[in-house]
Formats: C-alpha cells, sequence, structure tokens
C-alpha cells in the first residue's frame, strides 16, 4: 500500500524521526534500517513496521517495497529530515524490535560484549559474530544500543539475524553460563596467555570489553580464562572490531 | 618556532589545505597528520615539516610541539578550513613522506595489498598489520593512497613506522617475492582450501583484495595457494578489515 505524504508532521514521519534517539526505540520497541540493502533484507525477515521513501528513489524505483506492508512517499525534503545518514539512498524503514529465537542449551559459542561502547564497532562486531559462528550474544550496561542507526547500518543486516540478549546483569550472566558448562574466555590486555594456546574447553563463552578500559573487574573476577592476543610493533593495541574479531575466528573452532 | 598567521592566504595555510588532494601529496611528498596524539608520534620519528595549531588549543596548551619544528597559531576560522576533520582537536601536522627502511631479505610475512579502496579500512589494515607482525606492506594500482587523510586517522600513528612499498607493479610482486622464496598466499571468497588449513610455507606474501571484487586475476593466477576464511551464517563476508585482521593473524604465526 502507497501513500503520498507532504507533511513534516504526519504522524509516520515524526514516529521515524524519533527512532533516532534510544528513548524512542525503546518506548516504541522499534529501529530504524536504512539503505536498499538493509531495508530489503528487513522485508525478507517480516520485520518492517512500515516503509519510507523519498520521491527521488521512488521516480527511479516505484516498484520497491512490499505490496503488504505500509509505504510512505515523501518529499526529498521531509526524507532528509528523518534519516541519519547520506548513505539511505532514500530509502528508511521501521522495524520492530523483535526476540530472535535463542536456545542456550543447544549453543556452544556465545559473545559476552562487556561495554563495546562505539557504535561502528558494535555493528562489525555482530556482523563477524554471525559470520563466525556465534550463537547468542549478550551484552551487558554501559554498550552502546544495539539499535543504534550506525550499529545497525554496520551489521550489514546482521542485526535481524542474530540472537542479542540484553536483559541481564554481569553475575546472572556468569551465573547461567558456568551452570550450563561454558568456560568464561575474556580478552585482557594485561593477560599472560595467549589466544593460541587456550584448547579443550568444551563450550565456549567469549568476553570482549570496552575499548577504552577492556573488561569490568566483575568480569575479569569471575572468568576462567583471561587472553591477550599476542602483538609484536609499536603499536599500542588493534582496533577494537579487528581484535573481537580474531578472538571469535580462534575460539570459534575450538568450542566444541 | 611559533609565528601567529591571521591570513588565509599565508601560504603554509594554502600548502595545508591542498594536502587534502591526493595530486599535491604526491607533487610536494608530504601529507598531514591531524589530532594530539597523531601529531605527536608524527613529532617523535622526527617527520614533521610545520605544525599549525588553533588559537583556542594553543590557548590551553602552549607548550605542545617540538621547538625545532615550526609552529603556526592560527584563527579557529581559519584552522576549520584546512582540517578535514572535526576530530582534530585543533592540531595539524605537514608530514613529510619519507621510505620507511624495509630489507626484504629478512623478511618473513609481508602483505600485498590488491585494490584496497576504502580509506578507513586501508588505515586499519595497516594498523594491524603493524600489531601482527607484517614486515613490508606492497600496494597496486588500483589502492586508495595510504596518505589520505581518514587512511592515515586509522592508522593510529601506524603510518609513521610501516615500511610500505607503493612502486611495484603486480608482475614485479610476484617475480620478486617468489625469487626470494616467498608463498604467495591469496583471500578469496570463491577458494576451496580454509586458510586453517595451511601449513608449512616458509617466508608468506599475504594477497588481500579489493572489498567489492576480491583479488586481482592476475594474482589470482600468480598465488601459490588461494584460501578462504570459513564462514556460517546467512552473512555475506566479513567486514574487509575484520576479514585481513584474521588472515595476518592466522598466517604471521605460520610463517618462518
Amino acid at each position: 500500500m502507497i501513500r503520498h505524504i507532504e507533511s513534516k508532521d504526519n504522524k509516520y514521519v515524526k514516529l521515524a524521526k524519533s527512532l533516532s534517539r534510544k528513548k524512542y526505540r525503546e518506548k516504541l520497541s522499534m529501529f530504524c534500517a536504512e539503505g536498499k540493502r538493509l531495508v530489503s533484507e528487513a522485508l525478507s525477515v517480516g520485520a518492517v513496521e512500515f516503509v519510507i521513501l523519498s520521491e527521488s528513489f521512488f521516480e527511479k524505483k516505484s516498484d520497491f517495497s512490499d505490496e503488504n506492508v505500509l509505504t510512505l512517499v515523501v518529499s526529498d525534503a521531509v526524507f532528509k529530515d528523518i534519516c541519519d545518514t547520506e548513505n539511505s539512498q532514500g530509502v528508511f524503514a521501521a522495524v520492530r524490535i523483535s526476540q530472535i529465537p535463542q536456545n542456550l542449551d543447544l549453543a556452544r559459542f556465545v559473545l559476552i560484549l562487556d561495554g563495546v561502547s562505539e557504535p561502528g564497532n558494535m555493528g562489525t562486531i555482530i556482523r563477524s559474530a554471525e559470520a563466525l559462528g556465534v550463537d547468542i550474544i549478550y551484552t551487558t550496561d554501559g554498550c552502546v544500543d544495539v539499535y543504534n542507526p550506525k550499529t545497525v547500518r554496520a551489521t550489514m543486516g546482521s542485526i535481524f539475524r542474530m540472537p542479542i540478549d540484553r536483559g541481564k546483569s554481569r553475575a546472572e550472566l556468569l551465573e547461567v553460563l558456568k551452570e550450563r558448562g561454558f568456560t568464561v574466555c575474556a580478552s585482557s590486555l594485561s593477560a599472560e596467555k595467549s589466544i593460541s594456546d587456550i584448547s579443550d574447553c568444551g563450550k565456549i563463552a567469549l568476553v570482549i570489553g570496552s575499548e577504552a578500559w577492556g573488561i569490568s573487574s566483575e568480569i575479569e573476577a569471575g572468568a576462567d580464562i583471561l587472553f591477550k592476543i599476542p602483538m609484536s610493533g609499536a603499536a599500542e593495541s588493534l582496533n577494537a572490531s579487528v581484535a573481537a574479531g580474531i578472538a571469535m575466528y580462534e575460539l570459534g573452532r575450538k568450542a566444541l
């Protein structure tokens, strides 16, 4: 269903704009996806509440979107007012935040993000997690919102498919995972053990800390193994999402 | 030596601005570093031609910079006109492009970037290369300029320390490296072999291709080993700098 909207004060336009803020994402239980590719993926998993297209985009591709989903066409000026990014290509979708089914009993490799704060890193890590076989992602408080528009963009669509649990405290996480037999392996720059020396762990819970401060003291105290990625040269460290990618690659194949 | 400059038409101001363009970087054999941390690193390796500070920055930190390096203080408006980034903190340096010594006879692990085109990826890869023990980086034509301001920023200072050779054709590279006994291992999404199955290679030349098209046909034909990083899930691929980081981590420890 396609509707043409003129006014900036239209309720869908206002709702769309509000999704750039976490407060409204939580309240409405929705987030936004921007760009042709991301919106197509959101449509394909059936999670879209409504789509907004710019007039210029609609003129070129009037067949974009799904006939069962409400699609609004707005002037380019109104569209620009909605979207956080220059890369949206004139395509926006309001997407429902839905619980993607997670089954901890079947999981063998889970990821705990303990204070990851940069939206692009968060998104890239979620993307890598899907590609590298992570079963469930847990985020602790102190993490940037996984539905931040920059994060969503960097996931390249993995946000629509990865089970993400945002509700557990660190203490709960450690308890639940250890109870199920997970070995908690946390990345720490001050660790002695090299990640390549970790072996025979069974099920693994990998913890990645904050870009600035690393893992929290609570996780450090509760982890079974603290490891580092061996580094040479004067470079202080790897980029956080690169380090997380290497850790997922290395431990993902060791998790049984 | 500190000089206060009022005019936008000052020759240093004009020169500084021109460094945002590759043409002038090549002509002047200089590039720019922005931000306190990067400029400090450039000063510490003695590669700085001159420094420009904004008035606001100078008021807070009049002792920044090196007494042997020409330091210009400009109004905030003039400064803003020079700098490509909002993150420069009011600190800019023009840095000499200098050949960092490279010794291929002692190298055991080199990296060939075959058409990496996104500036942020290029910078992150250079940073990872230093941390993960790469001895020399080669770039082919089709790569974004390693002295692009966004690239320089993403290297977090590795650009001042990594030996980078930008002058060789693909044919030359393959010839020179094979002559010296390097095994050329190239990342390819269509490869059968998993990177984790590569073993006993001796010296390794790792090739990372373009984000959009992968490695060139010339490298594909000339490589000794084509490999992929095993992936699961619906994610099409890893982010290019994450994939490069994993490949450097895995092959860097196998290179002898």
